[in-house]
C-alpha cells in the first residue's frame, strides 16, 4: 500500500490505530478455518467517523476493506481474501446501555457476546443468541454471521434481536436502520439484510438488540438410545406433543465414542449408540411440569437411559457432554472437516443414512452431532492423513456429493457459519438464478466498486 | 389504457382474467382506509408465468403495477395511486402443502390467513401470527404488511414465519429466496427484506412458512385496575417476574366506558379505568402453573378484579372484550382515526399521559387500547364533524404533534399497519438521511423504472 495512503489513514484514525508492521498484519490473516491472507494495513477505529473517513478513502482509492470481530468463524469469511484494509471492532467494545424498562441494549461492535449475556442476566434480562464461542466473539461477528446456537429452536437467531442498526456503506454514508421499538413498520427491513451479510454490504458500528425477560427456570434432561432413527424418533415425538424446547439435540454413535474415550471419567455418558438433549425453560412451576411430562415421553420412546437436572449447576453438567464433543472428535487424531448443513427436520434420519453411505463410499468415518430441532446438524468428516493429495481429493468428491445430496433433500448448504471462502465452491448451485440475480443487484446498489469484503461468494 | 395493451394482457392472462369494467375497477380502488383511485384494468392471474409475463409488459410499458391482497389494510398500501394495472391474487390461493414433518407450509398469497392456521392446527401444527382481520386477510398481504397480531410479543410478526418465498420482480424476473430449512445462511436475507416491503419490491406468488408445534394448552386471565398507570405497572410486572406471555394487552378507560355502551350485558367488563389482559400457553401442567402464578402477580399488583379461563371457550369469551374495543369505538358515532404507533416499552405511561395532553390541546377524545407488551398502542382520535374542515386542519395539527412525539421518544410511527399513503407525510421525520438514502438504491436496484405500486412512500 502507498505510503501517501498510510499517511491519510493515520491522520483520520490517529498513529496508534494504524498498523502496518507485519506482526498485526499476520494477526488479521484469517480465522478458524485454514485460509490466510495477510492484509497491507489493519485499522482499528474508536467511532463511527472514523470508519466512514476510511471508507471514504477506501471507496476513493478502489482499497478492498474487511471487517473484522473476534475472528472466531469457521469459513473464512473474515479473510481479507484480495489484501488492503482489515478494520477491527477491538476499540469500539461499549457496552453502551442495557434498559430494563424498554428491553434493549445499546452495543458497539466489538462487545463480546457473553459479556452482554452476563450483564443483561444481572438485571433479569436474556439476551438469547448462543453461538459456542459466546465467551470469545464479537456481536458485531455475530451480526455479520447472523450466528445461532443451540437455544435458537425456540428463540430464534441473531437477527432475531437486531431492532436496529448504524451502518457504515461503502461510500463512507452513515445510516441508521430500524430503531428502539419491539415492533417496527417504517420502510424495508435493513436490520434483516445487513444482519448475516457477511461484511459484504456494510460495517455495523452501533446495535440495538431486544432483550426479553430472564426465564427463572430451566430443565435439561439427557437420554440414551439404541441408535439414530430411535433418537430421531423421540425428537419427532416432542414436537408431536406441542413442546418447543429451549433446545433439542443430538449426536451419533462415533461421536458419544469419542467423548468416551476423551472424557474419561469425568462425564458421564448415557448408553447406547444415539444421545438426545432436551432443555425447557421458563417459570419454576412450569419448568417442572413440563421436565416430568418430557421424561416420560423419551421413557416411552424407549430411552436407554434418562438423566434430568433442575438446577442451574446440573443443567450445566449434563450440557458438559454435548460441548466436549467437537473437542472429542479432534482429540480422536482425525482431521475434522466441519460441514453445518441444514436439512428440512422430517429429514433428519435419511441425512444420518446417507452420511453413512457417503462414509462408505469415500473411506472415511461421518460423524454426526448438532441442533437436531432446527434440522441443523454439525456433519463431520473425519479424515486420516488430510495432508496426502490422494485424500485431499477423495474428501473434495465426498463434500460434493455431501452438498448435493444435501441439497436435493430441500436443504441448505450452511445454517449457521455462512458461506465465507469455505462454502463457496457450493453458493452458485445453493441459489437459483433469479436470487443470483438478487444478490448482484443489492451488491451493485450498496457496494458499486466492490470493495467490501471482495473474493467472498459475490 | 390503450386496446392493444388490454389485448397483449388478454392474450397473457386469459380473457376471463382481464377486468376493465367499471365494477371491477371500483372494487379495486381502495382498502379500509378513505383513499381510493381506480385503477386502467385489473388482472386476476392464476400462475407465476403469468404474473412474470404481466410485468414484463408492465416494464416494457412503463405501466404501474399494485399487487392487491384482501384490501383489509388501514393505510391505502393497495390503493393503485398511479392507476395502471391491480393484480389480484384471488386466483392464486392453493394451499399446496402442510408437512408435519419439516413443519412447514407452503401457500399461494391468495390463501386466507385464518384458513391456513385452520389447516395447521388440525394436524397439530401452529401459524403463530394473528391480525385482527385473520379470518378475511390473504397471506400475501400479510407477508406485505408484515402483519402483526396480539401473539407476535412471544411468537414474533409474519417476517418470523417465512421461510421461503418465490418472488417476480418488476421486469418480470422469477426468484426464490430462503428455502424450506428452518435455519438458512445461504447469502442475503431476501425473505426479510420483501416481508413487508407494501408492494413496493416485487410481487410475492409463493411462500413456504414456517410452523411450530401446537400448545395443546392456554390460559387467559381479564384484570381491572384503577388506572393506566397502575395497569402499566402490571405489565412491567409480568415481566419483571420473567413472563413472556403469548399477549398482553391494555386499554384505557374512553376505550373501556365505549365497550360498556356498546356490549350491554352480553360481555362482563371488569370494573376501574384501565383493563389488562394476558394469555400464557404451553403444556397443560406449565399453563395451570403459568397462570396460577399471573394471577397472584396480578393481585399484588393490586388488580380490582381478576377473571381467568382455561377452556378454549373461556378463553375465547375473555377474548371478546378486547376484540369488541374497535367496534365499541366506532359505536361512539365519532370518527376513529387509528394509529397504530409504537414506543419503547418502558414509554407506555408517557405515551398515555401525552395521549390525554394531546385530546386537551386539541379538542379531542384520545383513545388508547393495544399491545401493551410490544409498546405498540393504537392511539385513536375520537373525531367530532369529521367533515368540518376547521376539525379536519386541527385533527392534523394533532397527528403532527403526535408524531412528533413518538419519535421524540424513540418510536416508530407504525408498528403494523405499515406506511403506504396514510403514514406517507411523516415518513421522511421518521428516517435519517442514510436510511433515506438505503431505501432510494434499494428502490433503484430493483424497480428501476419506479412501476411497483408508485405513488407511496419512495
Amino acid at each position: 500500500m502507498e505510503a501517501r495512503i498510510i499517511h491519510a489513514l493515520r491522520d483520520i484514525a490517529g498513529t496508534e490505530a494504524v498498523h502496518a508492521d507485519d506482526e498485526s498484519r499476520e494477526a488479521a490473516a484469517g480465522d478458524k478455518w485454514f485460509a490466510r491472507t495477510v492484509p497491507d494495513v489493519v485499522i482499528f477505529p474508536d467511532s463511527t467517523s472514523v470508519v466512514s473517513e476510511v471508507m471514504k478513502i477506501a471507496s476513493r482509492e478502489n482499497i478492498p476493506v474487511t471487517a473484522r470481530g473476534a475472528g472466531h468463524g469457521y469459513v473464512g469469511g473474515c479473510v481479507p481474501a484480495k489484501r488492503g484494509i482489515v478494520l477491527r471492532t477491538e476499540r469500539m467494545n461499549r457496552l453502551k446501555e442495557i434498559n430494563e424498562g424498554d428491553f434493549v441494549a445499546v452495543v458497539e461492535p466489538g462487545v463480546i457476546t457473553g459479556k452482554l449475556q452476563d450483564a443483561a442476566r444481572e438485571m433479569g434480562l436474556f439476551y438469547p443468541p448462543d453461538p459456542a464461542s459466546l465467551k470469545d466473539c464479537f456481536i458485531g461477528g455475530n451480526i455479520a454471521t447472523n450466528a445461532g446456537g443451540p437455544r435458537c429452536l425456540k428463540y430464534g437467531v441473531t437477527r432475531n434481536y437486531v431492532l436496529g442498526l448504524e451502518v457504515v456503506l461503502a461510500d463512507g454514508t452513515i445510516a441508521r436502520v430500524g430503531g428502539r421499538t419491539h415492533k417496527n413498520k417504517v420502510g424495508f427491513d435493513f436490520c434483516g439484510l445487513f444482519t448475516g451479510s457477511e461484511g459484504l454490504l456494510g460495517i455495523v458500528t452501533e446495535a440495538t438488540l431486544r432483550l426479553l425477560p430472564l426465564p427463572p427456570s430451566r430443565a435439561v434432561l439427557s437420554a440414551g438410545f439404541s441408535d439414530m432413527a430411535a433418537a430421531a424418533a423421540a425428537v419427532q415425538a416432542v414436537f408431536a406433543h406441542g413442546f418447543l424446547p429451549s433446545a433439542l439435540e443430538i449426536a451419533d454413535r462415533f461421536t458419544l465414542d469419542a467423548a468416551r474415550a476423551y472424557g474419561g471419567g469425568k462425564i458421564a455418558i448415557p448408553p447406547g449408540e444415539a444421545h438426545v438433549l432436551v432443555e425447557t425453560d421458563g417459570q419454576e412451576g412450569a419448568v417442572n411440569a413440563d421436565a416430568g411430562a418430557l421424561a416420560t415421553l423419551l421413557k416411552n420412546a424407549e430411552a436407554l437411559s434418562i438423566e434430568s437436572a433442575m438446577t442451574n449447576e446440573g443443567c450445566e453438567n449434563l450440557w458438559e457432554l454435548r460441548r466436549t464433543f467437537s473437542a472429542s472428535l479432534k482429540a480422536t487424531g482425525l482431521k475434522k472437516l466441519n460441514e453445518d448443513i441444514v436439512v428440512p427436520r422430517g429429514k433428519l434420519v435419511e441425512l444420518v443414512e446417507f452420511g453413512a453411505e457417503l462414509g462408505q463410499r469415500y473411506s472415511v468415518v461421518v460423524a454426526c452431532f448438532g441442533h437436531a430441532g432446527d434440522g441443523n446438524i454439525h456433519v463431520n468428516l473425519m479424515v486420516e492423513n488430510p495432508d496426502d493429495p490422494a485424500v485431499q481429493e477423495r474428501m473434495s468428491e465426498a463434500l460434493d456429493a455431501l452438498f448435493a445430496s444435501v441439497l436435493r433433500m430441500g436443504g441448505a448448504i450452511t445454517g449457521e457459519h455462512g458461506v465465507g471462502l469455505a462454502k463457496k465452491r457450493w453458493w452458485p448451485q445453493a441459489v437459483d438464478a433469479g436470487s443470483h440475480e438478487l444478490h448482484r443487484r443489492i451488491k451493485a446498489a450498496l457496494d458499486p466498486k466492490g470493495i467490501l469484503n471482495p473474493g467472498k461468494f459475490l
